[in-house]
């Protein structure tokens, strides 16, 4: 192995590094008075009894699959084989995830309190900056323990790609409980919190009365740090590791030199990052997105030019992928391709979510008539808001596979995500921001402190509705470069539709998404069931609770809604896992059907998850836009029919949205581990 | 070519005689008083305007295409260049369904005001006797001229298949004005009645006061007779027609008995539907639904047993197709396994949008916590709907191909659609017995009278629900067997999917879909809205208009939203028409691309259609069964969030599902006929 390679590690080693300098620096900051701390104490305790929930039931899906792995690899033999050895990348990565998670989860809901005081002491520009560091934090922990445990895996694997893709294995299983697990769980505590208390008890959002409002708070952090770190995080590992596996298939360079280039720009994107991060900061009375934008442009150039380097510097100048012979620059542009995709695809989905748009003004008009013509409206936008990305998605193929045929696909993938650890902390600083602005609320701070956090808070929506493009791009690309390795590791060199066995993959594959979205939407309802009993028990048996005198019982809220969730991920996930495994295993259907369930469940996957993000995330923001005062303002009928709308797009933007990414990028690295049995 | 060919045409000749022996004792019957008739006259006229309106748009679509056919066919040459005779075919087919539909307009919009006075003259059986004649003229109409019109094209153009493909092509082209022009049409026209008379004016739905009343009416008949006919016309010509291209593309059987077989089997199913119509009958407080089952089950068996004689007498024993051997028997094998699919796809529609199963009872009971839950519940639903319908097709197509191969695929749309005559008579019944009880609530019929008729308005509301799923499953099964017709006729023995061209048409395709849904749903709302325009405007400016003193302009209101809804379709029929043409001949995309395209169209199309067919379906009948007295019944705040429910499932079950079904087969068709060219 070239000694090169340990600049992946080293690169990681220094995010984390980064990581625990911003972490130390937060915690020396003042946490506020008593109340706030207090406050503070409970989301963060109630993020912890999640994950300890969560790490419960993720580790016995850990061993299972751990044992499959080594009973699998001890059976069967000869040179295709499964290696038991798989088992140690899978754990390796399993781990290195959650552990991002983690630390990721603890800064936040350090940060978000923090952030709230300094909103009150000291002005908008401190407040950003601990958001942001919050924010970076999860950032640094996902691209950090991504290399760092990647070149661990590569160090002792590197010969055998069946063994390394155990470690995105292990990524794709933490961001399937991450997601699906924590999309269901943020949910049911959002709708249980609002039903019981805003409608039921008749008490304003953010109320510590609330049993359910800790639950809710956490939800953020579950969902939008933990959820979307462990989803990039996934992807991030996929796309290098589908490089890899294609560079080292097609034999590009004497010295494995197409192994290499991924790994290197992705560690030279770890660094831009780190540098990017130094450049946000924003003065008072200025825009905090303007100053999130120049971090992330000054990390996006720096990896552009780093990226050309590796290219010219490491890659032959001519070289031969499949049949055709490309050019180490035709490799820049194809990484250049996934960047500029990953960065449209962000921009386009603000365009269909923001209130600065025609669409969501165009929502908040129908309100007027009432709530069908909102629903519709907003379905019709989800819908019709899949064109672009897919024109861009199909445009990134193109000039990617131009440049450097399917090896250029998987390099694109991972130029989309070099950046990944600043996508991460922009993206991580939104919940932290909500959560200082429901903190400010609940302890009563003035008013002035709830209009900085308000502002912070409705950039980092945007920023949401961006990370959420993006990840799901990220996803559909890495799931191409998966499942391109996947062919080659099961050794078909065409996958034709001509075919019967593939167009039946095609269609149950395309299917898959409508009935996965179908179980965790109705999964939220039941979990929210849950919810809303508890909630109503604590009303009902704690006495004073109502005049603020009697204290509820946030952690039993915590508790109940998380282990709903869990158990509401059972069928969907076993069904991720096991219908691959069934169709490659079945006689008369096989590895070629399985590729062409794949490509339908990547298909319709896309699709369905840019679909119900931009639906779900315009009707919030057309709610949020009547409220500020247009069509009627709060307590009109017109916001009667936006909350409706937000509601049915709660499930949509943050359970069964999100979810999809993980389930094309799951189903396709189940196929590719499992290759071997195929 | 054969003497036996004759036969079809003969049996569509047959078929005729038999719609017109119908109309005639249609006529003959009592039309009830002078309010029932100028009511019933005031629907026909409405539908004459609307025809009218749609065929001088119409004809501008079909002449446009006959001069592109005829330079096209001028200007190439060469012996695969397109032949300028395809226009004939083109030409003959488009008549046909017009003329078709045209009948079956004329005849239902005569026999509803008859079934009304029969109901209240004569009871149930006289009254379903007359609704189902009605039907059946339409289903006879359907059958005869397709295999008429295809006899004719055959007679002279058996030899060259890319000629033929222009038939279906012509149908495909009245369908697609029938789908998605009638169905903005008709929901324009649902929503603008409901909208300005039930909610602004306060009168009660079917008030002859209201001016849309009558373009409500009207839009029964021009989705359920005049769409669904023209849309099964399609599907029924082009599984015939791709069957045809198959048997002479593998040359099974010495003189072309792979072409008859389909033809013949088409015939049986013509004459097997007739005999089923004698079977449908009902005592005085007897089951409407199980004299209409009786029927298609005397149609169903008389097939299964003609095409067994048809597959063994005409088909040699054993014949090759590709590169395997099969038998006869197997013919009759994948013609059953077609006919079993549509069977099955059509019953779990049913127990997805009917009341009597849980769904639609989860659904009711959803609403008892609001809108939003029960919007949810019913997407839920609709997506979760499409597992198995996605199973079904694919057994079919597993089995299909086993017993025949490519060959036997196209033989099971066949037989499928080889009981159409039936399928279609049973379907049209549905909105003759809906208009009927308009008619006799309008005319203040006694009560007894529209108990009547609400008896058959329910069976038709199960009748309308299988039907919906038979025309998607038999458009994707069409859709599949053209487009395997349309990679013979460019000559492409594999599609890869790891060729990134055929990638991307697989990731366009997927999204088209969306998109034309998305703008389809937009279009009835902008229909809508010139309506209640329209409406307002009567009820402002016409003296007297709301006590029933002044007499409303029906006939404007259907020409305003005739207008709006053609002009509507514009856009996402372009779409439809040129996007395969550009992909086609688009230099770097080409052929393979558009083989991708098409498949991601059908797979995406197939799986939006079924999902919003289902979940439209549900909330209906969720409202009904609320109505019924469930969960507070009317009035109750349950029934309000049904409504909208209800509400937002109309564009999708009866404008933006039905007209997946057309973009599937026409982008297909469109496809198969420029083969030629790319």
């Amino acid at each position: 192995m070239s000694a090169l390679y340990y600049l992946a590690p080293a690169a990681g080693a220094l995010a984390l590094l980064f990581a625990y300098i911003l972490i130390r620096r937060i915690i020396a900051i003042d946490p506020g008075n008593e109340k706030m701390r207090e406050i503070a104490a409970a989301i963060n305790s109630g993020a912890m009894a999640f994950l300890r929930r969560q790490y419960r039931t993720l580790i016995i899906f850990i061993i299972t699959l751990i044992v499959v792995f080594c009973i699998v690899g001890f059976v069967t033999s000869g040179p295709n084989s499964m290696k038991p050895q798989t088992a140690i990348a899978f754990a390796i990565g399993a781990f290195c995830s959650i552990l991002a998670g983690n630390i990721g989860m603890r800064v936040a809901t350090k940060a978000n309190v923090r952030t709230a005081n300094a909103a009150y002491t000291s002005g908008l520009n401190k407040a950003l900056n601990i958001a942001f560091s919050g924010g970076a934090v999860m950032g640094m922990s996902v691209v950090g323990l991504g290399l760092l445990g990647l070149g661990v895996v590569l160090a002792f694997f590197i010969e055998d790609n069946s063994i390394v893709n155990g470690f995105a294995l292990g990524a794709s299983s933490v961001a399937l409980f991450g997601r699906v697990g924590g999309g269901i769980y943020t949910k049911a505590a959002d709708v249980g919190a609002d039903l019981v208390g805003k409608v039921e008890a008749g008490i304003p959002e953010d109320d510590p009365r609330n049993p359910a409002v800790i639950a809710d708070n956490v939800g953020d952090n579950v969902g939008d740090v933990a959820g979307m770190g462990s989803d990039l995080f996934e992807s991030y590992v996929g796309s290098i590791i589908a490089a890899i596996a294609l560079g080292a298939g097609f034999s590009i360079g004497a010295h494995g030199e197409g192994m290499l280039a991924p790994v290197l720009i992705a560690a030279i994107g770890v660094i831009a990052s780190i540098i990017g991060v130094f450049f946000v900061s924003a003065k008072e009375g200025g825009d905090p997105q303007k100053s999130l934008n120049r971090g992330t442009l000054v990390a996006t150039v720096l990896t552009i030019a780093g990226s050309l380097a590796v290219s010219i510097l490491i890659l032959p100048a001519t070289f031969k992928a499949g049949h055709n012979v490309y050019t180490s620059l035709g490799v820049f542009f194809a990484t250049l391709a996934g960047l500029l995709v990953g960065f449209s695809i962000g921009k386009i989905t603000e365009y269909y979510t923001s209130a600065d748009y025609k669409p969501v003004k165009n929502i908040a008009q129908a309100c007027e008539t009432g709530t069908a013509t909102n629903i519709i409206s907003g379905i019709a936008t989800g819908m019709g808001s899949t064109a672009i990305p897919i024109l861009l998605i199909a445009a990134g193929i193109f000039v990617s596979h131009k440049c450097a045929g399917l090896y250029g696909i998987a390099l694109a993938a991972v130029g989309m995500l070099s950046t990944t650890g600043m996508v991460v902390a922009v993206d991580a600083y939104g919940p932290i921001s909500d959560n200082s602005g429901g903190i400010a609320e609940m302890s009563k701070l003035p008013h002035s402190v709830r209009e900085i956090t308000d502002k912070l808070d409705s950039v980092g929506n945007t920023t949401a509705a961006i990370g959420k493009g993006f990840a799901i791009g990220s996803a559909a690309l890495t799931a191409l470069a998966l499942f391109t390795a996947y062919t080659q590791a099961v050794g078909i060199e065409t996958i034709n539709l001509l075919d019967p066995k593939v167009v039946i993959g095609l269609f149950l594959g395309g299917m898959l998404p409508f009935l996965f979205s179908s179980m965790t939407m109705q999964s939220v309802g039941r979990a929210a069931g849950y919810m809303i009993e508890e909630v109503r028990r604590q009303f009902r048996e704690i006495p004073g609770l109502m005049k603020g005198e009697g204290k509820p019982d946030y952690a039993k809220c915590v508790d109940i809604s998380a282990k709903a969730a869990l158990s509401e991920m059972v069928l969907p996930s076993l069904m991720a896992v096991l219908v691959p495994l069934v169709i490659g295993l079945m006689p008369g259907l096989g590895k070629e059907c399985l590729a062409g369930l794949l490509a339908g469940v990547l298909v319709s996957g896309f699709l369905l998850a840019v679909f119900m993000a931009n639906s779900g995330g315009a009707w919030d923001n057309a709610k949020k836009y009547i409220e500020e005062g247009h069509h009627g303002g709060k307590g009109s009928p017109a916001h009667a029919a936006a909350v409706n709308g937000d509601t049915v797009g709660d499930p949509f933007k943050d359970t069964s949205g999100p979810s999809l990414n993980i389930l094309i990028k799951l189903m396709t690295i189940i196929a590719l581990v499992f290759a071997p049995l195929f």
